[in-house]
């Protein structure tokens, strides 16, 4: 394939630059549209309708979501509408994806790959502040039940507040928590992270009536799965974990706590160094950033396992920066966005190799 | 006013029990009607109807409300009922009473009383196991706000959970509630419970998603007012120990902790002995159930305090046997409601006087 002339590869990233004002108003309207699980239908119908229509478009752009990772979902689309700004088309296949359930499962790209989806290698724009992903973690969504005896308030003492067996059980979660982070001391990628196994106590909903003891209390955690354990020994340890409370605290045991599984439940991802695809990444980011690229472990879970645990498909993740992700001042930063933008473009263009059209 | 005769007296008795049927039939259908908060317009409607017709339609009766408070209302109407279908019309003016907001704020009986009704004694059908309300407390409702910070769970000690401040204060309240049970040993109504100051925390809610520190947490509780102090002295102590809370503990500071009065905010009532009304009560109970009436001091809030602390209207709080009142497996004993039912008919027949009609 004929790489891309020196003349070729400017005119994209003059491209870049032009198409850019359309990015934003572009990614102003994906911010805008919802998005939350079971209600992504109408941000992936504007993501096809720009798809198809894909003859397509200040500092910081704020909003939710408009790190993680809508700024990333249309720096893809917009770099391969620089490409074909730029008057070429890329010799070989290039697929842009935009999933659902990347923040709760994973089930989305798992779905694309059962498909038969494949590739020679992978670039996901997460917002990882442009760096690359050396390797991120495993993570497991549960929610825990528990049952109380409802009771007027004057009579605190004969019903059982739910949430008491609740508060019970976080503490013990929190010593797995503990554990797992010291059996991470020394790990070849996360060894060095302060706290790099984080249980995250997410929701938690109890009782409808000030004047009544509950008798009813959940909550939803979100739990890192330590690299020597796979998910499902880890697992394992949270259910050990749930039976031993409820056989040694009575509060827990009075509460019949249950636990269950509610999305995530993955293994960790490490991009073993050195592939061409990194090599390609490395090159670029140095041409246009001007420094060399820097790589990191991160403990959020990445779509980056599905391409390179069951395709064995190099899985770059790199992307802008962006900050407050999940908050309500997330915000992206959107001279990183057109920086990534024009690596994409690039990428796409000498990985493919082009021709005029 | 001409004293009911022996027979009326029976002829009454032997009211309540053909009644009782319809009476049962009816307490289904109203415990079947939704009365919860802000939704009490079905109940009332179906009371005012019943009310208007009054000339009107197995051991425990299951279901919420059947005890606290609907089978002591339904009572009420039936003792009257008892009476016209004897043939009998009393005297004086009976007020038969059906009001929201008892479970919440008092402010229905307030609402009453303020639009100039009064009477010369008053029995409120509480279901209080057949014994008769020496003192009650006041009670107290507030909410609590905590402000957290967002994050995504992967950098989770970026963020704050607003549920770490809401567990921290929680143990200052549940201080306080232990001092103001140590300040009421030896109070001459409560001094010799074991527990009579509960603070119940009854609602809590917190987050959306399990991989996000939720930056929102909220809370609702029930607490008593200590004999020794007025509603009043009450909240400042409240109010103070969440200041103290912020100033001394930095999780709590962090979360911002604020305190709002929701609804109750009422003081205590004693029924002082030896009245007249209580007297005839007592009268009745013994000639009724065969046994003496007991009286005791309950924590519970009653709307007696309404009538007794802002007319001194001696207010019986007298009514059946129930069990697991705002439980889901409440239950009220038919055959005491059919007792309570037959001595609320011969009270207004007494106190009031009758003629035939």
């Amino acid at each position: 394939m004929p790489a891309p002339t020196a003349e070729q590869e400017q005119a994209i990233r003059d491209a870049v630059v032009r198409g850019f004002d359309d990015q934003v108003r572009f990614l102003q309207e994906l911010v805008a549209t919802p998005s939350r699980r079971t209600d992504e239908a109408d941000a992936q119908r504007l993501m096809a309708r720009a798809f198809e229509d894909a003859g397509l478009t200040v500092d910081w752009l704020y909003g939710r979501g408009a790190g993680d990772m809508k700024g990333g979902l249309v720096a893809n689309l917009f770099a391969y509408k620089a490409l074909r700004a730029a008057g070429l088309l890329p010799e070989g296949r290039v697929h842009l994806q935009s999933v659902p359930e990347e923040e709760c499962t994973g089930n989305g790209t798992l779905s694309v790959m059962q498909h038969g989806y494949t590739a020679d290698a992978v670039v996901i724009s997460e917002p990882m502040g442009e760096a690359l992903v050396r390797a991120h973690l495993g993570v497991i969504w549960f929610d825990v039940d528990i049952t109380g005896t409802a009771a007027h308030a004057q009579e605190m003492s004969r019903g059982f507040n739910a949430l008491d067996a609740a508060f019970a059980l976080i503490v013990r979660l929190r010593e797995l928590e503990q554990h797992w982070n010291e059996i991470t001391v020394g790990d070849e990628h996360f060894g060095d992270q302060e706290h790099p196994i984080n249980l995250n106590v997410g929701v938690l909903e109890a009782g409808e009536w000030p004047s009544s003891v509950f008798d009813r209390c959940h909550f939803s955690v979100r739990v890192v799965v330590p690299p020597s354990l796979g998910s499902q020994r880890a697992w394992e340890q949270i259910e050990q974990c749930v039976e031993e409370a409820r056989e040694q605290d009575p509060v827990v045991s009075r509460g019949h706590a249950t636990v269950s599984r509610s999305g995530f439940f993955s293994d960790r991802y490490v991009l073993q160094p050195g592939s061409e695809a990194e090599g390609l990444l490395r090159e670029l980011f140095s041409d246009v950033a001007g420094r060399e690229l820097e790589a990191f472990a991160t403990p959020a879970y990445i779509d980056s396992r599905v391409y390179g645990n069951y395709q064995d498909v190099p899985s770059l993740v790199f992307g802008p920066v962006a900050e407050s992700l999940h908050g309500k001042d997330e915000r992206v930063n959107l001279e990183s966005v057109k920086r990534c933008t024009e690596i994409y473009a690039l990428y796409m263009a000498r990985w493919c190799g082009v021709r005029e059209g």
